[in-house]
């Protein structure tokens, strides 16, 4: 589907967000699409989170709409009931509880306010492979980290990807916002970084106004220099580190006025929704105060990119398989790259789902 | 389409329940797709019942939104006007009329408050095929039989069907109704029985608790044995009887408290809809009174199926061609086998109506 | 698509009513698909009305979001700004546009109040095919001319015109207004003639009573000789002439009692959308009273055309890919002649557009 290959959708063996900490309890069941697969997310009594296949083996019945029963999950419909490792432990009418009657666990893991999701093959899951936290600031204690904002958006994810890797529409889109009516990142030029999962843009805007939003967190009104990274660590988190500092005075970087970390969790929902979760943390201004007009702040940023975005799905799918081609800016070039890398990880992975020879069970 | 073969959909030298006729009149037409085919419904002058095909045979006209002018029916765009053997009987403009200009007539049968309606050859329709409403309780003087409540419910007929071929659920779906909050339905063994068009099954519920929704209306509050058998008189019937008793003594059957007869009526509409007309008799307590009560408390049972139906079929939907797999449990023996039956109907009725060959008309 | 061959869709080489003049402006951008095709309105500060492709070159961003910069348009997404030509004159953080980098604009001509487009290859467009507006009456100084109303009619483009070239609807779809509860119209036999790109049909009802939604506007009440004809200039225009008269003497026709000019402008949207704008002239009753009254009745007729058109498109997508067979009456024979012509002139386009080998540059 463009901007991909027809064929490439996403790479299964990987770990994707899969919602806030808070989406998940006990009170009410949680159903999200996942890679366009049912699941539904619940907490064992011990406070465990717990993702399983959405769908009953038996009759397919959502099981979003069934009754918890202590750390089990008992179908609405006829009363199959299955455990937290997606065994069936009770059928109505019969003792005896034949192996095939079992729908799949998902290993997730709870990192910091993320409940993170793997979709493929389980005893691939390797939890190494999730991005480190206190390395991206989420529990650094120099960092105050916090939950903005969930949205699921109208749009296949690969335009929430392109949206991330052409910062240049910051000056365009979000121009009443963190844009600021100038033109400053657009016109900085950037450079880039990638390696086998991941891919870096990096722009250094110098001595220019501080953007409006930012002036009264950082308790700072002058001109400023600002170092705007954004990292995609494939194929679900774009980690960006925003840096405020002084103007620079000849090669001596200027006086340190803040560090932002941003947090863009992408995950493909059904084949033209995508799962947004959005997250930021800062080393100033840490009080609770400023972290609600924060978020409301970034919330109204994140609502102009979901407005634009549905726009985009929806001229997309009204084309129809009229596929459009695309002209490229040197602004693309980044974007350009990092497509290509993810399609290659998506590529392989594909190719190693097919080589082995699947016999589902319960599916 | 799932569970059948994806090329079998709906016999169609078959009786069908379309509609109760309470919903058929002069004041307005009635519109129902039946077997993927617009019908459109009226009464003429002498209180007759009139199916014909919903479409103008000029331009493809709804008739729905038609006038009628006596016993004929007139297109609301061009006038062409019809009567009710579907013959056009004017035509704008114009004296002689074409014999290929005619709509389908369907024969329709009013028995007891069904109108039933045959949507194959007409010259195969034998109305000896409709199930003997005497026998089933409708029209036997030891009983009161009544209209409940019409739905039409958006999921494929199949599962209506599977629905009550599986009477499991009761205990499960029906919980909060007349599941009663007990799993004596669903842990009762079932013997079944079955023939060329139908599939019965049985069982009998030994010295348990009366459930409370019947209690008031049989005057009676202790144990009691309950023998509930339901046969699917195929294509569209399901007709129950429910036999309420005091415990047995020995090999002697205890008192009869009470029987009551159930039919849900069960007709394709489009591919994912489906007429659903449910109707009960009873031969206790047979005052208007306990009618309405009743009728109440049993349209929130058939609401509870509409649901469940409803969120399965969008579960269907939402795996698009992934045909999902099954895993059988011994309570779906006699389900498993009545689809057989019901799957050989489908497969003769489509072998035989391809093999006339069909010249249609005004279609 | 019915009722043309599946291949069939639109001629590309011809001109379209796109918009009335009032709807296009600098206040707001206006978006309409037109033969499938996003395209975006504006005008520039001079006034000029201008259609680009409504979608940007370089990731389809819709453009009917984006801002207008003096006469240029800046997509709002990334920046690029076209102006009324469709060149790219602006890209972020480059010097060099590339040459492919630019949308289509497409020809417009403003006429009266009409905004006429050109879908297909520019360098063919020639305005002399344009309909002669003063000879049509719109700026004919006999008569007022005026804007009645817009429609986007949820309807394939061929069924409004099947409409209009079968006008015996007039006694039946629109027997409570203009239709006056009588079948004068469909009673009297048409004549018709043909050109290669025209098709015109006339019908000279005698001595009857004038409609009472004409009898005020005309200041008479008595019986009328009324000639209606209606012409359909391919593919978007059909301009209707009626003639009151009181009845004739003889050979001698009776005496002028007003002249009314009619004006139905179809225009494909999407494959079941179509844009319809309706106006009317009349050299009587030249008062801006009148002009409003009559508005507002003619709205309620087109309104009835509106609503019948949707319900028949309905039924024809609920049949699916069964496609109707027609039952051709003596009134279809304009019809049917006027389609043939139709449907050559589409053939005849789609011939030449696939003769020419397209090399797309934005698109």
């Amino acid at each position: 589907m463009y901007p991909f290959q027809d064929d490439l959708y996403a790479a299964r063996n990987q770990w994707y967000i899969a919602a806030f900490s808070r989406d998940v309890g006990r009170e009410q069941l949680l159903e999200r699409w996942i890679l366009d697969e049912p699941v539904v997310f619940y907490r064992t009594v011990a406070g465990d989170a717990v993702a399983l296949e959405g769908r009953c083996a038996h009759r397919h019945f959502p099981l979003s709409k069934s009754n918890l029963q202590g750390d089990n999950i008992q179908c609405a419909y006829h009363g199959f009931t299955y455990d937290s490792a997606g065994t069936c432990v009770h059928i109505p009418a019969q003792e005896k509880i034949p192996a095939a009657c079992r729908i799949k666990a998902y290993p997730l893991v709870e990192r910091w306010n993320w409940l993170w999701i793997w979709m493929g093959d389980s005893a691939l899951a390797d939890d190494s492979m999730i991005p480190d936290h206190k390395e991206i600031g989420l529990t650094d204690p120099a960092y105050i980290s916090n939950v903005v904002v969930y949205n699921e958006v109208a749009c296949r994810h690969q335009l929430l990807h392109d949206n991330l890797l052409d910062l240049t529409h910051i000056s365009i889109l979000h121009s009443a916002t963190i844009g600021n009516g100038s033109d400053s990142v657009a016109s900085t030029p950037e450079t880039h970084e990638e390696g086998d999962n991941w891919a870096a843009s990096m722009r250094v805007i110098k001595n220019y106004p501080c953007p409006e939003v930012f002036t009264s967190f950082l308790g700072y009104r002058g001109n400023i220099d600002r170092t705007i990274t954004l990292k995609f660590l494939m194929p679900g988190l774009h980690f960006g580190m925003d840096e405020f500092r002084k103007p620079s005075l000849g090669d001596q970087p200027g006086e340190l006025l803040g560090r932002l970390a941003i947090y863009h969790g992408v995950t493909p929902a059904r084949r033209h929704t995508t799962h947004y979760h959005f997250a930021i943390a800062r080393d100033f201004a840490k009080n609770e105060a400023t972290t609600d007009v924060f978020n409301h702040a970034m919330s109204a940023v994140i609502e102009e990119d979901k407005v634009g975005l549905t726009a985009l799905e929806e001229m997309l799918v009204g084309l129809d398989d009229r596929r459009p081609r695309e002209v490229l800016a040197l602004s693309d070039s980044h974007q350009t790259r990092a497509r290509r890398i993810f399609e290659k990880l998506i590529k392989n992975d594909q190719a190693a789902v097919r080589a082995v020879p699947i016999v589902p069970v319960a599916n």
